[in-house]
C-alpha cells in the first residue's frame, strides 16, 4: 500500500515532525460571524475570491512549518478560478506540505474522473470521497491513475452521522465497518474518522481493517469538541485536522505549534 | 410546500411545456473520449475553462426553449471562476429556465452554509445534497434562508447505489425510505431518484412520502440506460435529466425537442 500521496505525506510528516493538518476554511461573515476572514481581505480590490486566497496564503506562511498537510474545503473556495487554486497549491508545495481537497466526492464514473482530473490540474495531492453512491474501488482506481490520493468518509462525528455510518446495517455490517472493508479492498489511501464519539474499539477495528499503511484523517478537534486523544494514542499513520481554532487565532503560527506539540506529546505516551 | 425554487420551476415547466432538464456536463477528452467538448472550445485563447463556458452557453442557446431546467455538475465546472458561473447563470435565466448545481453537498453546519451562499451568489436556483452525513433538515433550513432549492439524493440508479440506498436498514426502514421521510419532515424541495431499476412500488412509495408538491429529479435517461417511463407515467412534479445524449448530439436543439415530446407523450397516456 504505497501511493504518490502516501509517500509524500510520510516525508512531510517526518520533515515537520508533525501530524497536524491545518484546515483552510475561509469563511465570510454570511457563513459564520464569530470566526471568519477579516474585513481587510474581504474588501480586496480584485474581488472577494482574491481576498480569500490572500488570507489562505497568509495562513500557509505562518503555519506550514508546523504542519504536514492542509485540508482545503471546496465549499469555501467555490468562487476560486483554476488559476487561484493553482496559486494556493504553489504556496503549499513551496513549504513542503501536502494539500487535501475536501470535496466529499459523491459522483460516479466519468464525473468522478472529471473531479479528480481538475483536482490534479489545480495541484491538489488528495481528495476526500463519500462512499454513499458506492464506487469506492472505481474512485480509488481513478485516483491512482491520475496521481491523486483518495481518503474515504468512514465515521464522522457530527450528531447525525450515526444514521448511515453507525446505525445502518449492510449485509450484517455496520456502516463504518462496511466502508472500512471497501477501503481495504480498494486502492484508496485512507479513511476520515471523527475525533468525537468514536470509541476505542471502533478506532482499533477500523485500523485493523485498513492496515497500518493507510492514513486516518481525523477532523473535529478543537472547535467541534473532539480531542483526537484516542486516535493518536492508538498510533499508526494519523493526521489530525484543526481549522478555525488555528486559522482565526490571533497568532496562527503559535497555535499550530501548540497543537503539533500537544499531538506529539500524546504519541510518545 | 412552496418555495422560491419550486414556484419558478412550475412557471418554467408551464411556459416551456416541458419536464426536460438538460445536464451541462462539459467533459474533456481526459474524462471521456467518446462524448466530450469539441477541440475548438478546449483550445479557447482565454483558457480551457472559458472554452467550456462558451460550449455550455451554446447548448443553452440551442436547447432552452425545450427545457424547464439545466443541471450543471460542479465536478465538470471546477475550474470556473465565480464570474464564469455568473455568466453561465445569466444565460440560463435570460431564457426563463432554472439551473440546478449538482454538488451532492455532503457537509454540515457552516460549511453547508458556505456552499449554499456561493451557489446563490453564482446565481444557481437549487443544489443537490447528499443525506450521508444526516443534516437534511439543517441543509433545507439554510436553503430556505438563502433562497436556494435543496434536492436530496434518495435512490440513484448506479450499480452500487443499492448498498446505502436500498440494502441499508436504518431503524427498520430501507435507506431510501428513511431519506424520503427526512425530506418530508424538512423544508427540502425534492428528491433525486434514478430512472433505472427503481420499481413502480418504490416510485409510488417515495411520492406518497414526500407529497405532490415536491419535485423528483430523474437522472439516468439515455446514455445510462434508463427510460424514465415509470416515473413520468406516475405523474406529479417530475423533471427528467438528459446529459450527454443531448449536449453531444450533432443537433442538441432537435434532440432536446425530441426528448421533451417523448416525455410529454408518456404523460398523456
Amino acid at each position: 500500500m504505497t501511493s504518490k500521496f502516501l509517500s509524500a505525506l510520510d516525508s512531510a510528516m517526518e520533515q515537520k515532525g508533525s501530524m497536524l493538518c491545518v484546515g483552510l476554511d475561509p469563511a465570510t461573515p454570511e457563513m459564520r460571524r464569530d470566526a471568519c476572514v477579516p474585513q481587510e481581505y474581504l474588501s480586496h480590490p480584485e474581488g472577494e475570491a482574491e481576498g480569500l486566497l490572500q488570507f489562505c496564503k497568509g495562513i500557509i506562511g505562518q503555519t506550514s512549518q508546523y504542519a504536514c498537510a492542509f485540508k482545503t474545503n471546496l465549499q469555501y473556495i467555490l468562487p476560486f478560478s483554476l488559476g487561484q487554486m493553482q496559486e494556493l497549491n504553489g504556496e503549499v508545495h513551496k513549504a513542503g506540505v501536502q494539500n487535501i481537497l475536501d470535496v466529499k466526492l459523491s459522483d460516479i464514473g466519468a464525473t468522478n474522473r472529471a473531479s479528480i482530473h481538475w483536482a490534479a490540474k489545480a495541484g491538489f495531492d488528495a481528495i476526500t470521497a463519500s462512499p454513499f453512491a458506492g464506487n469506492v474501488e472505481e474512485t480509488a482506481k481513478y485516483g491512482r491513475e491520475l496521481g491523486v490520493g483518495i481518503i474515504v468518509l468512514t465515521l464522522t462525528s457530527n450528531p447525525e452521522a450515526h444514521f448511515f455510518m453507525r446505525d445502518a446495517q449492510i449485509g450484517g455490517l455496520r456502516g463504518y465497518e462496511w466502508i472500512a472493508g471497501k477501503v481495504a479492498q480498494s486502492g484508496a489511501d485512507g479513511c476520515v474518522v471523527g475525533a468525537t464519539g468514536t470509541t476505542r474499539e471502533e478506532w482499533m477495528e477500523i485500523r485493523k481493517t485498513i492496515g497500518e499503511e493507510r492514513v486516518i484523517l481525523v477532523p473535529g478537534m478543537g472547535a467541534q469538541g473532539g480531542d483526537g486523544k484516542a486516535a493518536v494514542e492508538l498510533g499508526g499513520k494519523i493526521i489530525v485536522n484543526s481549522s478555525r481554532e488555528t486559522i482565526y487565532s490571533p497568532e496562527p503560527g503559535k497555535e499550530a505549534k501548540r497543537i503539533r506539540d500537544t499531538l506529539n506529546g500524546l504519541k510518545k505516551k
